[in-house]
């Protein structure tokens, strides 16, 4: 039996909105140490990788691990029904055909219960090994948000260049181009509101736009994201959620752009 | 004669916008006690009925009475016109082919006035027998707002189930199921943003969740919303607009289910 | 070369957005006096000329004239990537291929810049003669937006009336008919927020009430705007953008309405 409950409900309703444009099915596997996902997006061009840790939960409890086959449209649908101050308690049986969810009020005046099919769903596991990165940027989320949705109006592709005096985002399209620079800050004070590039050495690669957008739902979850660089392997965009755990987005660099076709289907 | 003003002319507004997604044309009764309506929806599935007292009005004079033919759709065109602190004069001559509408701004530094063509509408006058109903919910209207587009968003009909414990709304769909309950709050205090639940024996009933959603368009009009239910007669979904008068709307419940068609055209 | 800046950058966005959808591509004409614009609408049947002195601007240089070929939909396109609070920079060499736009965060913490390919655009330039009008009425921008609004969605076209009681706007449309009249502020205090009409005499004209909506759109950049009126000349709706300079507005009226067609393309 798997049984979890968390205060602010409004949670699990923005980390459902981080991945339900890129994935459609996904399987949440559940575990005494807490809940985990890792899915392919339904393209199969970039990974997301999720982890709520059980202390993070106000109650967690879960007798043997589980696989909840998970459609996340029917998920959201459901979860737009909670308040944004309800408390969420997700319970399912050992069987795991069914995902029920609990929502409160503060108040305790209205209660709710949703109970969502779980289907069975082939997924391969893939192994992320751990990485050193060459530049790390640590960045305002909504500065993030902000550029891709930018560059994504001018251009398919972005270069992110990252030196000890920045990150810069630079783009191409038909109407002309575009750069746009945050600079690390040297002060160490309020270091949320402002951007932070820890560098190993230099980097530039090349990636799609329409897939970092895709990414910048999850802003909600935190103040700050951390986009990590090196060369010929994917970037991550990580966004922190304080205290429960992380969501991380993976996207492979797009290499000797000189030999593909314009119009490649991942710019499309 | 009929002319009539509200100082506060967005409860004109209000009403109009509350009917007429149901109902395209309607007969105003005007008379020198207020004005009625009662009109079927355009499907003929449920009955809006309308009460403003003469004494609602700062100024009202209506000499005989008068059948005010009026297309809704114009009529709103026309009150979007209107500021929402604006004082509403409405005019009509004793032939009633035409409804003046005058918008003053409260600095008299604007004045507006709108010819509305009336037009000859034929409804049959349905009489509607008084009735003791089994259950009343006094519920925020807000609340009944949320739950019937949250159902709605998950199946076609739901089950209303009223106990002394509070009023249960129940849905299926294809995705799961959803119960939501509003608990009866035993203290008599702040009753606008409490539920009340007034019971003489139990009761469940199954309603079209279309039709119970377009009723909340009538929120604005009241904090609060009055649901009176009986086995086998129309519930009654009613909003008290403030020393003014009511909107009431009836829907039939849905009766042997097991012999329905699926799909019937209710649900569609 | 060409070089001027703006520290606040939202004016151009909100500039751009006053001609954008009445203009597709447009010369901007820089000269040592300032940056003007005169542009006939795609349709070809009103006028827009703008207007922004060197003294408006931060810093401003031009070495010598230039035309600057400009398509709009891409420029607005660029300038949505500017922050409201940013300061913008407009750069042009002398070749006048590209116009350069230069974003500055206030704390300096983001830079951006972006090169608009520019175009060449064939156009005559039409004189605009000084003109006495019969009556120029000074209207809160908010309440001239309203109107036209207002009145676009009862009729097509409007006949506008000045007299010393103040200025009125006519419609007449399928559902009925429309009048709204402002009256003149016989007070001179608080001028923005009151319509003071200056009257050599009465004067009544028609207009194509699209286009009197589409001019609303430079509402953003004034809190107040000035109607001139005079008979079988066109119509000059002016906002004065403080300090830098001005938009204006030129549309003919409807002469001899009985001889129009019905359904006459410019009210389509």
């Amino acid at each position: 039996m798997f049984e979890a409950k968390l205060d602010q409900g409004s949670l699990l309703k923005k980390l459902v909105d981080a991945i339900k444009e890129l994935c459609t099915e996904v399987n949440w596997e559940v575990s005494s140490q807490g809940l985990s996902m890792q899915a392919m997006d339904s393209s199969h061009v970039c990974l997301v990788a999720l982890t709520l840790l059980k202390e993070g939960f106000q109650h967690y409890r879960c007798d043997r691990p589980l696989t909840l086959g998970i459609n996340l449209a029917n998920l959201a649908k459901i979860l737009k029904c909670a308040g944004n101050d309800d408390a969420i308690t997700m319970k399912a049986d050992d069987n795991g055909d069914t995902l029920t969810l609990m929502f409160e009020s503060e108040k305790q005046d209205r209660i709710s219960d949703f109970d969502l099919k779980l289907m069975s769903i082939e997924v391969e596991q893939l192994g992320i090994p751990d990485q050193e990165y060459s530049a790390e940027a640590q960045i305002p989320s909504s500065e993030y948000q902000r550029i891709v949705r930018d560059l994504a109006s001018i251009g398919d592709t972005v270069i992110i260049s990252a030196t000890k005096e920045g990150i810069k985002f630079a783009t191409t399209g038909d109407i002309g181009t575009a750069n746009v620079t945050l600079r690390h800050a040297s002060t160490s004070d309020r270091p949320e509101g402002q951007t932070h590039v820890t560098l190993h050495e230099p980097v530039a690669q090349t990636y799609a736009l329409r897939y970092l957008n895709n990414f910048a739902k999850a802003s909600p979850l935190s103040t700050s994201v951390k986009v990590s660089l090196s060369k010929d392997i994917p970037i991550v965009v990580e966004y922190r959620i304080s205290d429960v755990g992380f969501i991380k987005y993976y996207l492979a660099p797009k290499i000797d752009e000189e030999e593909e076709n314009e119009g490649g289907d991942e710019n499309q």
